[in-house]
């Protein structure tokens, strides 16, 4: 096991109806700006929910904060943020709100351009903010990370912010979700664990299960979502395990690996491609890249998540990628770059952007710009 | 899944060579007490890399915090503390140590008899402390819980405190431990795990597959601690475990028993059962009074934990209740009353105890003074 240091100080708040909570959570006397995304909370209940747990505070609203959040919005956010005099913020939504709000939470006490803060990677400080969650993914509600897109220059960055203070979950929420979104969200909860477990053996049995378990977890629950996206308990299992996905619980003292994430936020900057399909899309391919120094594992997630338990090494372990690819397939997500119109060009562009930055991703720091070009061809 | 809230703010700072870290984890300014148990720390070097982390530091030092920490001795080191003005605790030590530092945290902000904080069952103020962790066992180091006895009338009582703001944990100073320490740790924690898990089926998969981790974990190491306590990634599974089995990670939305806890505090209280050994006595026997309602888990457990796949359901359940016994046996540890010399007078007085106090614990809360008698006269 390798040294950590590990602190999660969110405070996590489950449960049908806890949005009714609300009001408890927010310090009094605060300048609150609601942050949000499209109208889809207008049509499902929680808006109404949210402004009824309010009541009496002094609020303001800021809507259309847009998929893969753009500093161009937010700085116009972080604008009306400062002559408002805002001192908390509740971001009302799924991963892209809450990222976008991270940033306007930093941004509010800077004084430059907000995307500085993006290129420096971490926030100097924060002003607090909670969060309602209403599409399990990302994990943002229950971590200091976020993701921010630049639509001038094309590109998309991850940096770290504040944890949220609180967050809500309720289940229900996600009822409504289109079931596309529903497929993107267990993919990249799929591929969140994955890049903290798909790395070396023996570093830690405990970490290993726990990630594991979420595993077979989004495994068995995932056809059962397709026939009833209704069921309390099922969505319930999603939404926590989203969360516990990426929240620093199964990363402990292990090895961890980005180089999926970090390709996919590339397809998301220049082609558009939803972040949660762009994994489903680039992991099989790292893992057929990059299967001889990943085998050990491959074969273990073979078979405690698969079940297979024969064959030559090299079988097992390729059986394993397969599997994955299907999973991703039975999702209903495409997960060829030639199925999504994506040809060689960005496959260059991407070489180049990971080869100008110096990028080198991976648990041993060698997936480069030419691994990364070695990856890619082989999603085609 | 239950509707649920949680919180753990602990900063943990794991790994060998982190106590050195230990002066940036303080802030300035603060007079420091650190409370010890007996002289231990002296021989594993612990006690140097402490005072040498907190060179400069205005400290003064306490020892003598026992096992089963005593309200007798707590009231002494809560009187130095009020003189000296001391403003941050910190615990060198095990559980005990941990745990009565809790109540001096609480006890220095209280005008009364701090007996009066374990009677209320919660402390209204703390002063912050840090802990570092030499035996893993009680999750003292990330939870808020302390249990605390008072030795004039034979009680011992739980209560919630402070969350410690940082814990540290090198495994390396669990290798000078007594091996019946270690074996009683990890029957303490064994338990923890049960006590969260073997209650109703289908409340969380993810939360089962977190706990059987926990379990799978410590039935695979606990052999191979026993022909070498210094090996440094088992320590590190122990110890991480220890504290991953009662910081409420696994505990999130699903039903909870601490019957087995409840009672074996009687044990220590009046006949001095060490803790961990007192749950390896009640646990069989609360499990064996109790298959009917518990066997459906029951079932679940045996089979992901001891491989126990055919059989009748009855017959299932019991092979998993002796497979449970054997562990605790396999550690070294006696699972019965009779091999303590505690016979019926001392049943009767617990029951009596459970009766007078109208507790009633147990996932329905059907576990009262009657069916602990039936628990206890099954683990003669």
């Amino acid at each position: 096991m390798n040294n950590f240091i590990f602190q999660n100080p969110t405070r996590l708040i489950f449960g049908e109806g806890m949005i009714a909570q609300l009001a408890n959570e927010i310090p009094v006397d605060k300048k609150i700006m609601v942050t949000f995304g499209g109208g889809s909370v207008k049509k499902n209940g929680i808006y109404e929910q949210v402004i009824s747990a309010l009541e009496g505070k002094d609020c303001i609203e800021y809507w259309g904060i847009e998929s893969n959040p753009t500093i161009e919005t937010l700085r116009k956010a972080i604008e009306v943020g400062k002559k408002e005099k805002v001192d908390f913020l509740l971001a009302v939504g799924g991963g892209s709100v809450i990222d976008g709000t991270k940033l306007i939470a930093a941004g509010l006490l800077y004084d430059g351009d907000a995307w500085d803060i993006v290129l420096k990677g971490e926030a100097q400080e924060t002003i607090p903010m909670g969060t309602i969650l209403t599409m399990p993914a990302t994990g943002s509600e229950m971590n200091n990370g976020a993701v921010i897109s630049k639509k001038e220059s094309k590109e998309k960055y991850a940096f770290r912010s504040c944890y949220p203070t609180f967050s809500i979950l309720d289940p229900t929420a996600t009822y409504s979700l289109p079931p596309y979104q529903v497929a993107c969200g267990i993919a990249d909860t799929f591929v969140h664990v994955m890049e903290q477990y798909l790395t070396k053996t023996n570093e830690s049995r405990m970490m290993d299960r726990w990630a594991e378990g979420i595993l077979m977890m989004l495994t068995q629950i995932a056809p059962l979502i397709k026939e009833n996206q209704q069921d309390y308990d099922l969505m319930s299992e999603f939404m926590l395990g989203a969360t516990m996905g990426l929240n620093g619980f199964i990363s402990m003292g292990v090895s961890q690996d980005w180089s999926t994430h970090m390709i996919g936020h590339e397809l998301t900057a220049l082609k558009e491609v939803t972040h949660g399909a762009s994994l489903a899309i680039v992991f099989p391919g790292l893992l057929r890249t990059l299967v001889d120094k990943k085998k050990a594992k491959l074969i273990q997630y073979g078979e405690r998540i698969w079940g297979i338990t024969s064959g030559l090494p090299e079988t097992r372990a390729q059986q394993a990628i397969d599997k994955t690819e299907d999973f991703f397939r039975s999702l209903g997500l495409q997960t060829r770059l030639s199925e999504v119109n994506i040809a060689e060009d960005t496959i260059n562009e991407i070489e180049r952007r990971f080869n100008e930055r110096e990028v080198a991703c991976g648990e041993d720091k060698d997936v480069t710009g030419i691994v990364v070009k070695e990856i890619l061809l082989k999603c085609m």
